[in-house]
């Protein structure tokens, strides 16, 4: 077994084991610890009704200068669960502290997986238990970590990558859960990243910013944004490269490295969103502002007629330019030009002759372009989607509370 | 057969039929006609993509003082087609202003199907004169009317109403199509009504701009607005009631009766949309002002996640306070509470005790109310919205190009 999990850098160990949220009894409680601690950047949902786990975390994140461990659990969000609610986030990290004996703010937490129902937090305590003493750098219990954070996912999600910075070989690893609640800002439910990069905080948290701006952030699945949302790296240091403290070229390659890792991550989860059979990037250029290219591009990618015309591997393009005029953003209707894949579909405002069949081959792939120009100015930007099949309805309407 | 369609008001002829535009051979081409000309008020989609059609009936309506017709075609939408459909859109007004001896500016049009197709003119030219020589006053005529706008509709849409004013009987009636595409602004697709009432421009306008914005833009299926939503109303004035020249008690009862045909237009729309079983109203309430209140509830409307979990009959209120949290508006955290149907499911920011049975009855209905209170203040508003299934998705990854 390949060790391209979260444990493959250096300085982290990792465990995943079913603690009895689900009443599957699949895997639910995920532990990752870098025990001689690590720097640290986190992102969070901007939804304005956050999870006791996103308050705690956002505490905890703010006043550690190393953090020990990252806890997750999945099947139950703690959200909208109140006081009761809050309690049980910090027990999650006071458990986890005592039996990693460090200090409950050097505990990050995540939480995913229904809304409104109350932590078991006796199980998890006893879980936590249980998981601190099988934590392991090996391959088998970084895939068991992966496994732990997945709710209605169909398989694990992780990637590596390998960079070289001051001569050193540095690795950067990424675990992710995607499924549903995909949307606007923070396009994540949970990311735990690790690498054994060293790295100042500062310059760990420029580079994760604009990772997963240009990864996660561009992904949407259903527009909807979780309650839960949580992106975390850490960063052992344990590579032996010389300190990244300012943006240097050994900083441009840890930020391309990261943002490659965070593009395959995002690929997975798109491949992998509920009911998805397929995925497309929507490209929109000569835009008004780079702000209105992605407004445009994330109009089309959460427009569901769009979303279905993919499943059924339909060149529907007339979907695509009215998704794009109820956008809200400056264009030129008789400048509207778009592309599927390398097929002029619409040019300058007016349907262009091409080949439905060949067309439709090119939707039905894995993962297909969509391009379309704006005849308003020269700005570019991306968002990426998936198709919307009569799946995604039967597993949400069945996901009963 | 009662006669409780468009042709229900003194003076207004109508008929549908089919002219070959769909390949099904269903009906596909209407007509609707004024013989002594009639006020109108009409609203269009805010898409910045609009078809030939919005684009012509616009300019007519700008023009005409008294309109003459109203003709409609389904099965394609001459939308994004250039010149060549602008052209078309044209001679569909032309052609049916000749066979009506009237001005092609007194001819409103609206066409609804797929985008980007050009219209086969020359069947719908045939199909205007042999329309035109079958115009009726009967309820047959006008449920033919009823039928022939329809595109993935299983049913046709009409409603009547009549009201008192000045001493004499006034009737209002309605025809809509509906299904999919249908959301922000102007939720119509198309939307045909009649009245025999004397009222002058201005006071139908004023009356139709709040009985639209009341009922029909408060409509989403899917958060989709056409390139094509027209909402029309003729008023012939042959009730031989008082003109309405002011906003009196007699306007009153108009714009009542007149909101109430709507409102029961966008109940059989939402019923019938899409892959559609049952409908359910948000009102949010305590919002920072009427706007939040709607951007707010039209969220929760537009939620694939509620629209699931109503689908599914399943009480997941969590599902709600999310979308309301992604919402954008101001909110009190401590202060949410949800009410589905009579039962209080979440309270101050709480989970409330509930009979998930019987919550999930009152879903299973045919009509149920979601209310949220943010906390954030006094207003309140509210937005219709109906259940996602996975027959949605079939209609709209099969309705191939």
């Amino acid at each position: 077994m390949n060790n391209n999990t979260i444990t493959s850098p250096k300085g982290f160990l990792a465990i995943g084991l079913g603690c009895g949220i689900k009443q599957s009894g699949k895997p639910d409680l995920a532990l990752l610890c870098c025990p001689d601690g690590a720097a640290a950047a986190a992102m969070f949902t901007t939804n304005k009704i956050v999870s006791a786990a996103v308050l705690v975390c956002k505490e905890h994140f703010a006043s550690a200068a190393k953090v020990g461990a990252v806890v997750v659990n999945s099947g139950n969000a703690n959200a909208c669960t109140g006081a009761k609610g809050l309690a049980a986030a910090k027990a999650m990290c006071a458990k986890t502290a005592k039996e990693l004996a460090i200090k409950p703010e050097q505990v990050l937490l995540a939480s995913t997986g229904i809304i409104g129902h109350q932590l078991p937090i006796k199980k998890i305590a006893v879980g936590i238990a249980v998981a601190a003493k099988k934590l392991s750098a090996s391959p088998a219990a970084g895939l068991a970590f992966c496994r732990a954070i997945m709710t209605t996912d169909t398989r694990p999600k992780y990637a590596v990558s390998t960079v070289k910075i001051s001569g050193k070989t540095v690795r950067i690893a990424g675990a992710v859960k995607g499924a549903g609640m995909i949307g606007p800002n923070l396009a994540t439910t949970i990311a735990v990243l690790t690498t054994d990069a060293a790295i100042t905080k500062p310059m760990l948290r420029r580079a994760f910013k604009n990772a997963v701006g240009n990864s996660l952030n561009k992904l949407t699945v259903d527009g909807h944004q979780s309650t839960n949302d949580t992106a975390i790296i850490l960063a052992s240091g344990k590579a032996g490269n010389k300190l990244i403290a300012k943006p240097n070229a050994g900083f441009g390659r840890f930020e391309k490295a990261l943002c490659e890792i965070c593009t395959d991550l995002v690929c997975q989860m798109a491949l992998d969103a509920e009911g998805a059979t397929r995925m497309f990037t929507v490209i929109v250029q000569n835009a008004a502002s780079k702000q209105q290219a992605q407004q445009a591009a994330r109009a089309v990618a959460d427009y569901d007629l769009v979303k279905c015309a993919v499943h059924g591997a339909d060149p529907n393009w007339g979907r695509i330019i009215c998704a794009v005029g109820s956008a809200g953003v400056k264009l030129n209707p008789d400048k509207i030009s778009c592309k599927i894949g390398s097929a002029t579909v619409f040019k300058n405002g007016k349907p262009a002759k091409f080949d439905p069949k060949k067309v439709s081959r090119i939707i039905a792939g894995k993962h297909h372009t969509i391009i379309v120009s704006l005849g308003a100015g020269k700005s570019r930007d991306f968002c990426c989607g998936c198709d919307l099949s009569a799946k995604y309805v039967s597993i949400n309407a069945d996901y009963h509370t």
